[in-house]
C-alpha cells in the first residue's frame, strides 16, 4: 500500500513526487507516456536552461532526477480508480492501493475534429459512462473507442442497453468486443438538432440516442468525473490545497486548468505534495 | 522608458522577463546579487535537472537564458522607486522611468541576531523612515546601517530631528555622513520595556527613542513600505493579479510569501507577467 499514487509523469506529476519523497512518503509513479511535451520540441520559456530544449529532453530530465532520488515509476496505464476506504488503482498490469492519489495527466482529453462533435458535448455526447449511461437505458448507444479504456467503459453502458455501438473512426479494435455492433470506417460528422442523433461515417449514417468518448486511454478528468469529483470546464475542480471534493485525491498541473506552462505545473507539483503531505498526517496522528 | 522594470534578477525576477519579452514589451532587469540562492550548494527538488545544481549555477543558467532572448539585465543596485504618473526607479548609477515595476528581490530583510532585536520591531524598531519617521519629531533617533541606503534613509529623518545616531553595527561606514554622530562599535542589544529606549554596544550605552534599519541594501518589502504598499507580515501584499494596492507596482516570488522554493518563484514571473502584460494593454488601449 502507497502513500500516494502519482498518476502522470510530466511536470507536474514528477515535481511533486520529488517533494512527496522528500517527506519520506512512499510514492509510486504511473505513466503512459509523454504527454503533450513530446510534440514540443522547442522550450525557451522555463527558466534555468540557458538553451532552448525539447519537450522530451525535459520529461527525460525530470524523470531521470526522480529516478536518481529514489522514486519508482512504473509505465503502466491507469484504466480505472476506485474509492473505497483506500483508493483503489487499476493499471493494464496491476491492482495498488493508495491513501491518496494525485491526478496529474495533464489536459489530454480527447476532442475529435470531427464536424459536429463540439456542437453535441454535453448534448448527448458525454465522457463518463458512470455519470451519464442511465440517461439512455433501453436506447440506442454508441461508443467511440479502440482500446481497454472503451472496453471499461463498454462495460458499464451494457447495465443500460444492449443495443450498442462500438466506433473506432478507422483505428483497428485493439481488444476483444463482443455482442456489439463494431463499426470501423471512419466518421465524418456528427448530426442532431437539439441533441446529437446521427453518426455519419464514410460509408453509411447510423441513428443514435448517445455517443460516450472512450478513445485512447481516459484523462484526469475522465477518472475524476467517473469517482464523482466536480469538474468545470473540462478541467478538475480544486480547492487550494489542491484537493478535489473526494477527500485524498488531489489533483495538479493542466488538469486543473490556469496557465499551461511547465512553470505553472512545477510549482503545482510541489504545492500539492505539500498538501498531501499535510492530509496524511492529519490522517494517521 | 520602459514597460517593466523588473527588480531582482533570480528565478521570479527572470522568469517574469522571458515572458514579458515574449509579449514583445520593454524590459529592464536590474539585479544587485544572487540573493539566498548564491548561498544554496545542492538543489535537487527543481524540476528538469537530472542532477543536483548549486543556486549559483541555477541564476547563471537564468541570466543566460534572459540574455539569450535578448533580455537586457543591468548589475545595479536600486536605492528607491518612486511613484509619479510613471515609476521613476533611481539606482546607484542611473535612474530610469517605467510604466511598471515588479518587485522579485526574494525576502531579503535583515533580520539581526542581536538580543532584543525583534522584541522591538515594530515597538520603536522600524524599517522605513519615510513611514514612521515624524512619530519621532525632535527625539533621539538612530539609524542601522553603513551604506547608500542608510545615507538615503538618514536624509529623511534629517526632516524630522537633527539628534541622530549612525550605528554600523562593526561595519566600516562606506559613504561619507555628516552632521550626526557616528558609533561604529557592533552592537550586542537592544533594551527597552514596551518600546526600545537603549542600544548597548561591546563599549557603552545611548539611549534613544527609535532604531530605523537602513543596513545594507534596501529589500522589496523596504521599497513597498516607502511608496505605500501593504505589507503583511514583512511579505508584500498582492492579489490574484500579482499587483499591490499600487497601480502598476507587482512584486512575486519569496518576497510575496508562500513557498519558498524556486518552483514557486519561477510560476509567480510567470503568472505575474501575464498579469503586466494585461495591466499594461489596458492603460494604452
Amino acid at each position: 500500500m502507497f502513500d500516494v499514487i502519482v498518476v502522470g509523469g510530466g511536470p507536474a506529476g514528477i515535481s511533486s513526487a520529488i517533494y512527496l519523497k522528500r517527506f519520506k512518503l512512499d510514492v509510486l509513479v504511473l505513466m503512459k507516456d509523454f504527454g503533450a511535451l513530446d510534440k514540443t520540441d522547442h522550450i525557451e520559456n522555463y527558466y534555468g536552461f540557458p538553451n532552448p530544449v525539447s519537450g522530451r529532453q525535459i520529461v527525460e530530465n525530470g524523470l531521470s532526477q526522480a529516478s536518481r532520488l529514489g522514486i519508482e515509476i512504473r509505465n503502466e496505464e491507469v484504466l480505472n480508480i476506485d474509492k473505497t476506504e483506500l483508493f483503489v488503482i487499476k493499471t493494464n498490469r496491476n491492482e495498488y492501493e493508495a491513501k491518496t492519489v494525485l491526478l496529474a495527466t495533464g489536459s489530454s482529453r480527447v476532442n475529435l475534429r470531427i464536424p459536429g462533435f463540439s456542437d453535441f458535448v454535453g448534448k448527448g455526447i458525454s465522457y463518463c459512462a458512470i455519470c451519464d449511461g442511465f440517461l439512455y437505458r433501453k436506447q440506442t448507444i454508441a461508443i467511440l473507442g479502440e482500446g481497454e479504456f472503451m472496453a471499461e467503459e463498454l462495460e458499464v453502458l451494457r447495465n443500460f442497453s444492449s443495443d450498442l455501438y462500438v466506433f473506432t473512426n478507422g483505428l483497428p479494435l485493439s481488444v476483444k468486443v463482443e455482442g456489439t455492433k463494431i463499426i470501423t470506417d471512419p466518421i465524418t460528422g456528427f448530426i442532431g438538432d437539439e441533441v446529437v442523433n446521427t453518426i455519419v461515417t464514410d460509408k453509411a449514417s447510423y441513428p443514435v440516442n448517445a455517443v460516450f468518448v472512450a478513445i485512447g486511454t481516459p484523462s484526469a478528468t475522465d477518472f475524476a468525473l467517473r469517482m464523482g469529483a466536480f469538474v468545470d470546464n473540462n478541467m478538475i475542480a480544486v480547492n487550494d490545497k489542491y484537493m478535489t471534493n473526494i477527500p485524498g485525491l488531489f489533483a495538479a498541473g493542466d488538469c486543473i486548468g490556469g496557465l499551461s506552462q511547465i512553470a505553472k505545473a512545477v510549482a503545482d507539483g510541489a504545492e500539492a505534495a505539500l498538501a498531501i503531505n499535510k492530509y496524511i498526517h492529519s490522517k494517521t496522528s
